[in-house]
């Protein structure tokens, strides 16, 4: 019944610092026993936590000395204080403190939770993992890499699980991409009725992050999901990449 | 290669106050020749448009007076005051003005432009469509009658497209569902190689809704998409439904 549809790509070892990671996913790719590991066309979404490993951007706790902003902070939050000088060392901004999280802006221009700072899935309690630097940067060299070991010309998606102000749970958006056009903008077009859609801009590479995430289970260590029947949204171009989904400050109502 | 598949349902004709959708529903999922029109476990995702036409959840501005209130803020944002009138009457509360929208929150607890009030795809240019009533309702009605229509265990999910603090663009949200668990909670859960998950509260319905909404172009009419692939996050019973995705006044850090 496809038009849509997605897989989680199971096999991928655990990634260490220096990894290349896309080996390692045409390699998974490879044992399915495809006859082509990608097709054109189809979208690589990668949860940003095996990049970041990848890339090296773990912080170990063990080498962190907290400052006194980080051990007020954390005295209020009962959180490490070591981990909280981690979080300020990747915001710009603290936008609100509460309930033991603090919501940041991350000098990438990221609004999220504790500025996307994690310990799940670090094999040691001491290390945490940050967000990539440059997380387009990272899916335009993911993207080409894959082009030089499968032939395949595919959109890539680096995605991280994203709090909401309103509403509870979290969504996957998308914090890196290329080849993909991250947004699609109908707004003063005609709907099929002939009348003006309105406000009618839809975040694609974050629909795209979110669905990935439901094929996936939590648990089953699939950070790579594997996405066909949206190449209406691939562009030739790597592209503005995710950094185009971001609200500008001056039209920010909720600082 | 689907775990996860959606496709949208095509040849549903226009719906008309009163019509009975899910026989609508039903009708062109049978035009399209498959052996049963439904599968236990498929979800079906419906875009709140055609729900609010079906309940008549539509203003007429010729029959709208509106108040000194509306006529200031339509003076300020350049608005027609009476659809801004519409707006305040969905609206418990207004949280910002600016840019020519209201982003307000809703009687029914949705934080959303103009109150998801829309003029897109109504035939008629004096017309609005608002949100339905009770979307949770509306969702337990339409898994019920489809159930009776075509015998099998559907979840019912009906989104609308919501705008993001800090994103540009547009993701669907679930506003209402039925027989889907709308939260996916991991927190306090241990992970594949025993490290705590923190924070990992999957928002299962607005992703469903998200992806649904991948499915479809924006022009074609195609309300209702068709999700396989998710049974793990069907339930029974009909559930808390989207009500639960609500994060309470005394949680908003950002009103």
């Amino acid at each position: 019944m496809a038009q849509l549809a997605a897989r989680g790509l199971s096999g991928l070892p655990e990634v260490a610092a220096g990894a290349d990671l896309c080996a390692l996913i045409a390699g998974a790719l490879e044992a399915e026993g495809l006859t082509r590991a990608l097709l054109d066309g189809q979208i690589v979404a990668i949860a940003h936590k095996v990049v970041s490993k990848a890339e090296g951007a773990v912080v170990d706790l063990r080498n962190v000395v907290p400052s006194a902003r980080a051990l007020g902070i954390a005295s209020e939050q009962h959180k490490d204080p070591r981990a909280v000088q981690v979080v300020l060392d990747q915001s710009a901004e603290i936008l609100r403190e509460a309930n033991g999280v603090l919501i940041c802006r991350t000098h990438h221009g990221f609004v999220c939770a504790n500025a996307g700072v994690d310990a799940s899935n670090s094999a040691d309690n001491e290390k945490l993992i940050v967000l990539p630097r440059d997380p387009d940067a990272s899916a335009r060299s993911i993207r080409r890499r894959l082009r030089e070991l499968t032939g395949a010309e595919v959109g890539v998606l680096i995605s991280d699980s994203f709090g909401r102000a309103w509403r509870h749970g979290q969504c996957d958006v998308a914090i890196g991409c290329a080849g993909i056009a991250p947004l699609e903008d109908w707004r003063g077009r005609k709907d099929s009725v002939g009348m003006e859609l309105r406000a009618t801009w839809l975040a694609v590479a974050d629909a795209i992050a979110s669905l990935a995430d439901l094929a996936r289970a939590k648990d089953s260590r699939e950070p790579v999901v594997i996405v066909e029947g949206l190449e209406r949204f691939l562009t030739r171009e790597d592209g503005p990449g995710a950094l185009a989904l971001l609200r500008p400050l001056d039209e920010d109502l909720f600082r």
